[in-house]
């Protein structure tokens, strides 16, 4: 089955006809590893479903790129702090594999909302899954340590360790790569 | 007017039906200053609309409380990561001063969703907000000083700084107390 719709059937049901206006709705939209899905100073116009492959967010700061958070396939990747006000964004998502995304405009997801019958449902549950994602991430930052961080990456991201260079991971942790080095060295030697 | 009708309806438009259904779906709590909405081990079983006062977040861990979210007047509370899915809280969230709450069940929000015609997408945009409020704190963590943690405060917060003791401020802040007061009198030194 189409991927999307079977993402969209985890929250709601859909009849074939709201299949129909569903494919009508969102557009293919392919990229290749280093690619942009938004750059920081544009508005982020679409949200985007992963068929395949896996993105990162990051904001420059001073002291050069923070890693805020990853996406993979059958999930959902935006930057709502942009789409929703239709702001210039602040953060930089990017492709890191070759990765095939389909994307719905902020006026098709209007119309998503109004014309599939549980569509506001859909966009409820959708983002309350990606509130409690931002709200783990955000507790941790604020209690545990960067091993306790890291651990809580290889349970959230068990497929992503290998696939995600070192750096970003570290980054993400809020820590240097050679922090990151010691950690998993002491993680592999426990029994 | 009644200020949680008047909240809602910031997001969706009710009939006077809809606001008897609504009225019933709710109940009162009032709650003294120090009192608990929920405490970390418990199961959060209610949404909350805050009609008067304030409440913190915050976690407990090895090094002590972690002061991590407010909410005051015509806001909601709830720790959604305990009453999404129904299980055990880590989280406490206690009342700053005398407040006045009105509650809603997991069950009567169901019913919410259900019976009023615009309940999911009340539901919806009120998530969206919570969420763009995680993700800010979230990049702040991530990319800023503690100096500019601290204006994000009293931008978000212009009215709190006076109701909320600095050592939660510090803790929110993400640093001590006495680095907080430095702070202080650096920002009150400025031309």
């Amino acid at each position: 089955m189409d991927p999307l719709f079977q993402t969209i059937k985890k929250y709601i049901t859909l009849t074939p006809e709201e299949e129909m206006i569903l494919t009508g709705l969102f557009e293919r939209l392919p990229l290749k590893a280093g690619d942009y899905f938004l750059k920081e100073g544009k508005i982020c116009r679409h949200v985007a479903f992963i068929e395949k492959g896996l993105l990162r967010y990051f904001i420059n700061d001073d002291s050069g790129e923070k890693t805020v958070f990853f996406s993979r396939e059958n999930e959902f990747v935006c930057n709502y702090q942009s789409f929703l006000p239709r702001v210039a964004s602040t953060k930089n998502i990017q492709a890191l594999e070759d990765t095939r995304l389909r994307i719905i405009s902020y006026d098709n997801l209007q119309r998503l909302y109004r014309e599939i019958r549980e569509g506001e449902r859909f966009g409820r549950m959708a983002i309350e899954e990606v509130f409690l994602m931002a709200i783990l991430q955000l507790d941790s930052l604020y209690t545990d340590t960067p091993e306790a961080r890291y651990r809580q990456f290889l349970d959230l991201y068990p497929d992503l360790v290998q696939r995600i260079p070192q750096y970003y991971i570290a980054s993400y942790v809020g820590i240097k790569p050679p922090s990151l080095s010691r950690i998993r060295r002491r993680l592999s030697a426990r029994p």
